[in-house]
């Protein structure tokens, strides 16, 4: 296991006593959720990279080939977009699906998508590896119990206002509806500050790390809002012992639909695979450093 | 510099626009704070490291000699203590500086200490090698500007519930007294969610960094209050581009006379100083996967 | 029009501006939303009541029958319970419906029930004279544009982190649906403060009725949690222009199934409707002080 | 007193349990404060008004004489001001002390006034009735401290992110100092919704009412930073059982040196005074509708 100082103790065992039985962390071993062949989880992390929503064949391919090349394991994009003025663009629908399918297809790596609607879940699950719950619908406890349901594995994105038992509490929905393979995502929670898009939690993946044998994952592009910090909260991200991350990537941010400028280009999202792999700032230690006088 | 993808552009530069001038960011080259021989900013991140309140000459003295052999740059711990109750301890007072320094001394580190009144600045300037402005304070205009004319460097704390600008502005404060040498610190603030002891807001350390030339540290023991946490938040916070982190600790953390469960023992700080050398975790890429079929 | 400094001037008739056509004020004159023949955003303000659950047939008809001698006049109960952990009590469904309508119908007043599902808008528009939308489910867009398509009253509530231009953009939606019949309801926020359950944003209320000529309504048991802050809370609705409150009760609230810290027994919920028609505080003013010397 | 709901039963006297004794309430009687011959906490409420910002004498001048004719009985006024940025309007220190003092001995009211640093206390208590805590200064324990041992009445503003039990703690720190005449004052804290300036918390009014035998005035000025919310908001404070309200007014708001946007016109604060003294928004009840059919 990777050292990211998470000790399973007495005390953590002892979390069950939070009374959530299911998602509460039993053991040192974490779970591994497979997404068709690339496990969440495991010894290594993982990135899931794509666009906010699915616009054109050619946009939404352009970026599956340029990610997966890139070292993306898994393609993101938006068919369904929960939006809050009913008069903002709100996704192609079944053809965004069919048109990100194909795009994972040709880039040979599979797909995660949202659903918002009880409805829809049936036809997502048909097309999609993985079935992401927005932050919106976190506690949406139809939704969640319709698509526990589902052999989906789960993408559960934190609500922007949820505790960590709130989160956890979610969880447990779609663990006790039948359905163990949640990857919990943090996305950034509201506070008072708006410097940027939301408030990015990472102590909170710490100690859901400790809570849970789930896996967890970090979204920097909607915690940050801002595309100039994706990289270096991508690091903290992997620095805090997150089991991969999640970012928005477009090929032309400036005129996508929507999240643009969140939106890493093709290139950018190359650069930050690069830094993702090298190695943290180096510590002054007594090993390097003269002895103060 | 090391590689966090920290840009200054021209977007960067406009950041005067936020009315700051003394601390905005003019250029790339960032400001080197030296705490005596100690240089914050520089090429490595340092540590700082030592008890939460001052309590007993063993005490500081045992803490101090620790964690300088583990690695830490810096002594930390409180003569003058801000407790929310009257009736908590306040802190030893002139005794604590004494007993500070003469730790500091013996361990070879310089020392940092927080002054919470203006009629005390004189008295702390003359003790300590770095003046800390505590969170409470860190609107208290009076003692910032009591502070910026002195000739120590000063570690100036966010609020709990300050915005990125207020924080910058205070700091700006500092800088327009006439005082320079101005370290910030991120150290968690209050939002909806008491999992933790505040929420560490390291996309903030992130943003600070492109806004200012000023040395960023982060400290994750107030910012969780959970000793198990530490490392991994630590860890984080050099993933983020932070340029040091201050931790508490105690020799017995469970006997403290104030923020027992967030000290680590002298132990677990050596443990930690050794995982955070280490590399993050590994990285899930075309070039160690097969290839999707 | 009664006088709480509500004006309507050419700076609020810019608040179509924010990009919400529907729900904008384009007048003084303010939208009465009936609910059969209750009168909600009238001449006078109206207090909707009932217990959190519906639990047994005796609980609600006497519920029912006490709060409507009381001055209440319409009956809330929920048979459909959104709730934080899978393993709570969730609601008596169908049978919850049935039970509250009887216990309506008993009374003379009309009643208002949570749909949480989109599958079970049908069914509770079939029972229900008014369809709530809970504060977790006020971006379910999803089930707002379903819920906009029946021909029930809608009571939104505010979401526990809606900002107001979030909330109204929500009433948008059900707008655009084609549904003109809604109420807003203010029910508490979350914010770093859990000296209550959360805090009850009364200024939003003005600035809302600024805003919007769609009536609204606080919550004053959700938004303290607290049974001896109900009153205090209720009349100060009254005094920032809400057209209502709407509050728990039980016959027997330390053996309720929900909520009971925060319900009303039948006999508090007469002394506050009591309360809320005497004046408030007198006010020191010229008229009856002595000069100063 | 006043018929706001709030009892005094077993459950809070047992509050003295939050370890705060001075401040704790311990039966029905009320605290008076007297500023010279006003008292805040008795059978009436009051008003305290003015400008933000002590600016010329002809512009205190008239304000006072203002305000006092329509009714306020303390004259409010900035001669030092907490400013986030070094390069806003600092006050006119001791001339504005002079002024102040002036204007209100014209009007033939009393005068309170924020003392920002422990070296102006001596200078503020020879010249204002009514020394204030800021809402930046409520955990500057130093200048509480400091402050206690003076014999004027203190006006404590709460923090903008303070909890109610450390709003509390900061008035225990100044009874412990020998201080018992102490009005507590409710300006609004910081959430995530920036709809306004503040979110105004007058449920924490009601709360902090049981909790305690001090008397609680409310800034709705502060908290909303809006004009046209002042007479709905301030009306709500005396609907949830405040003891006073106090206000900006200035003779020129657009051309305020701080504020403006919240400031009332003279003839605006008469108005308000005019609304705050009639009914609230009448009760749709039994005894004044028809029956439901």
């Amino acid at each position: 296991m990777h050292d990211v100082g998470i000790k399973v103790s007495g005390e953590q065992n002892a979390k069950s006593a939070i009374g959530l039985p299911l998602v509460s962390r039993k053991s040192e071993r974490n779970k591994i959720v497979w997404v068709r062949d690339v496990p969440i989880g495991g010894e290594s992390a993982i990135v899931m990279a794509g666009p906010c929503s699915v616009e054109t064949r050619e946009q939404v391919v352009e970026t599956a080939l340029a990610v997966s090349r890139s070292g993306a394991s898994i393609l993101r994009g938006g068919a369904y977009k929960p939006r809050t003025s009913p008069y903002d663009f709100q996704g192609l629908g079944v053809e965004g699906l069919i048109l990100l399918r194909e795009a994972g297809d040709r880039a040979g790596i599979p797909i995660v998508t949202e659903v918002m609607s009880e409805e829809d879940v049936e036809i997502v699950a048909e097309h999609a590896d993985m079935l992401q719950i927005g932050a919106r619908n976190m506690q949406n406890f139809a939704l969640l119990k319709r698509v526990s349901r589902t052999h989906r594995p789960i993408l559960l994105k934190r609500g922007a206002s949820a505790t960590v038992k709130e989160w956890l509490a979610a969880a447990e929905y779609l663990l006790h509806g039948g359905n163990e393979n949640v990857v919990l995502c943090e996305r950034g929670i509201k506070t008072f500050d708006h410097s940027l898009r939301n408030t990015l939690d990472l102590a909170a993946v710490a100690l859901v790390k400790e809570m849970t044998h789930l896996p967890v994952v970090v979204d920097p592009s909607h915690a940050t809002g801002k595309r100039s910090l994706i990289s270096a909260t991508a690091k903290a991200a992997l620095g805090v012992g997150a089991d991969g991350v999640i970012v928005e990537v477009h090929p032309d941010p400036d005129n996508a639909w929507s999240d643009g400028a969140q939106s890493l280009t093709l290139l950018g999202f190359a650069e930050i695979m690069g830094n993702l792999t090298k190695p943290v700032r180096s510590l002054r230690t007594p090993t390097n450093v003269p002895a103060f006088a």
